[in-house]
C-alpha cells in the first residue's frame, strides 16, 4: 500500500551509500499512505563526496519536505542543515531533517528515541531503569542520550575502546546532568536495562559482547543488531528470564517516531 | 496503478515551475508500472532560478535515471546537459534528459515527434503531406521539425511575428533541407495537413488563427491547445469534413515516445 504519485504528491527520501539494502521505502509508504498523506519516501544512492550537491539540490524542489540520513551520512549530515537539535548536537550526527514553515531544514537524531519508543511500545518504559551500554561508537552515543532524554536513573557505559567510552560519558553528562552516569565493565550486575550498541552478534563467532551469564530474570536486554534478528545474546538473556527488544523493534520504534517529526505520525 | 516504492527503485522526475498541474505523474506511473519496471516519476517544483542547482543535485543520485522539462525550463535545461540532440538543438530547446550507461546526461525534444506518432496512431502519417503550420514559438518550432523529420512534402509557416516564422523557416531549411518550406498566408489552400501552434483557441473569444473556411475536406486539421480540448478550430475543421487531433492526443503520443526514450516504451 502506498500513495498514488499526483502532480501534488510532497517527497520525501532516504539518502545512504549503498541503498539498495534499506527498509525505510517499504516502511514509509504504508505509513504515509494510511496517515492518507499525498506523500511517498524515495530511495536515493548518494556517495559521501556527492552528499553536499544532492542536498542542495534537493533543497531547491520546493515539494521535497524531508530527508532520512544513513550510513555514511550521519556524521556529514549534521554540516549541512541550518539548525541541528541538541540531542543532534550531543551525538554529533543526524538521521532526519525536515523543511521548515520558513524554508529553513532542521536536523534531528532519533536512533536514541527509537530505542525508547520500542522498549515503550512493549511496556518496558527507560524512566527509573539502571542502565548498562555496551558499545560508545555513534548508535551507542544516539541510544544513551535518548535514554537519558527519557529518564534514565543512572546509566554505566563501557567500550572496548577506552576514550571513546570516555568521551560517551562525558557527552551524557553535558547533556543531560541529572543522570548519573560512569565508565564501567561489561557487567550487568545491578542494571535492569542492559542493552548492546556494538556490532557483536552480526557474525556467527562473534563473542557476546557483554558477561551474559551475569544477567537477572526481569532485566530488560536490547539489542541493537539488525541481522540476524535474533543473536546469540537475545538467546542467553532469554534463557535467563530477561526481557528482550531485537534491533528490528528499535527500528520500528524510530519509523514511528520519524514519521510523526515528518507530520503524519 | 503504480510501481510499488522499494530500496532498488529507479527514479524519473518531470520538473517545472508552477507543478500541481502537470499530467505526466499520473500518465507515466502506470505506463512504467505495466511494463514491469521497478521505476516512478515524481512531480519536482523548481524555479528558474534553481534549476541549475536543483539538476547538479539530480545528477549525483545514482539512481535517478530520467527528467521531463516543462515550462518554463525548456530552453534553460539544454544549456545543463552533456549532449543535445540534433532536434533540440534546431528547435533550442529539450524537454526530456536521460543518463547514458557512461554517466553523461542527454537531452532530447520530443514536442514535435508527440505530433507525429500521435498522427500516425490515428492513421495520419505525415509522410509525404503538405504542411501550413500556424506559430512559430517553442512548440511550433518543435512540432515543424518533427513534421519535416517524418518526411513532410513541404512546408508552409505564418506567424504574426514575421521575424519569429522566418527564423523558424531557417530552422527546417538548416535542419532538413530535403523539405521544401517557405513563409505563407495562414490559409489552408493547397495543404493537406494543417497545425495550429498558436495558443488561440484557449480562450472563449479568441479569434481562430488560420482561415477555416478554406479548409478542405479530407484535410488534416492539428490543434496543440489543451485547454478546452475541443477549440472553435477543431469544430470548424469537422464540420468542413476534416479528419483532426487535438492537443490531448498529441501529449498522449508523446508519453508513449517519452517512455521508449526512458527505456520502457
Amino acid at each position: 500500500m502506498q500513495s498514488v504519485i499526483l502532480a501534488t504528491t510532497r517527497l520525501f527520501a532516504i539518502l545512504g551509500d549503498p541503498i539498495a539494502q534499506v527498509g525505510s521505502p517499504r516502511v514509509f509508504n504504508p505509513l504515509m499512505a494510511k496517515a492518507g498523506a499525498d506523500a511517498v519516501l524515495l530511495p536515493m544512492h548518494v556517495t559521501p563526496a556527492d552528499l553536499k550537491t544532492a542536498f542542495q539540490g534537493i533543497k531547491t524542489i520546493r515539494n521535497f519536505d524531508g530527508l532520512i540520513f544513513t550510513i555514511p551520512h550521519k556524521m556529514a549530515a549534521m554540516g549541512l542543515v541550518d539548525e541541528v537539535s541538541m540531542t543532534g548536537q550531543l551525538v554529533g550526527a543526524i538521521n532526519v531533517a525536515r523543511r521548515e514553515s520558513d524554508g529553513r531544514w532542521i536536523g534531528d537524531m532519533f536512533d536514541g528515541r527509537g530505542c525508547v519508543r520500542g522498549l515503550k511500545d512493549q511496556g518496558d518504559d527507560p524512566e527509573g531503569k539502571a542502565v548498562l551500554l555496551v558499545g560508545a561508537g555513534g548508535g551507542g552515543s544516539a541510544v544513551a542520550c535518548g535514554l537519558a532524554e527519557a529518564g534514565a536513573a543512572r546509566m554505566t557505559i563501557h567500550d572496548v575502546d577506552k576514550a571513546k567510552a570516555e568521551r560517551l560519558v562525558d557527552t551524557v553528562r553535558r547533556g543531560y546532568p541529572g543522570v548519573p552516569v560512569a565508565l564501567g565493565a561489561p557487567d550487568p550486575t545491578g542494571h535492569n536495562l542492559v542493552v548492546n550498541c556494538t556490532p557483536l552478534g552480526m557474525k556467527p563467532d562473534d563473542p557476546l559482547p557483554l558477561q551474559a551469564e551475569k544477567l537477572e530474570a526481569g532485566t530488560v536486554l536490547v539489542d541493537i543488531v539488525l541481522k540476524p534478528d535474533w543473536t546469540k545474546l537475545l538467546e542467553a538473556a532469554r534463557q535467563r528470564g530477561c526481557r528482550t527488544m531485537n534491533g528490528i523493534a528499535m527500528l520500528r520504534g524510530q519509523s514511528m517516531e520519524i514519521a510523526r517529526f515528518f507530520g503524519f505520525g
